[in-house]
């Protein structure tokens, strides 16, 4: 498996991962979005523990307001991450 | 490292590599796209040896039609293809 596919694999995977915590698997509700966040950038993200900013974050990856995250909402914050992580 | 910040790690690395082949190391050129849809899809997209597939492809992710795909352009498309195999 190429390097790139693997990457867009992982990227599946933890987002099953979370989503299948609790309720719908096919979205990430706020409790699994902290969850991830915490697990996958506690070292990086303090703000993952302030429950104020996980509001918020949330918030901001809830682009259609339904009250959960869906795959593409989450692929979104992960590619704009990315995109500040290159540009730093 | 997370998973998912060794994913997002990769896309750069990916992305470098290829970008810094000829010309501006910010941007892939359209050989360069081809170059790297070969290498990281090859197996899974013939279309990445028929040069009319690649124009076409080139087209939609130099979203501001500059001629060159920027690293946004880029994750964008990853995050498109990445969606679309979620789904499959």
């Amino acid at each position: 498996m190429s390097r790139l596919f693997g990457a867009m694999a992982t990227l599946i995977e933890v987002f099953r991962e979370h989503a299948g915590k609790d309720g719908d698997a096919s979205t990430l509700s706020k409790s699994e979005v902290k969850s991830l966040l915490t697990k996958e950038f506690g070292a990086k993200l303090d703000s993952a523990k302030d429950k104020g900013a996980v509001d918020e974050m949330f918030k901001a990856l809830d682009a259609n307001a339904d009250g959960t995250v869906d795959f593409t909402e989450f692929v979104t914050m992960v590619a704009a991450l990315t995109v500040m992580m290159q540009g730093s």
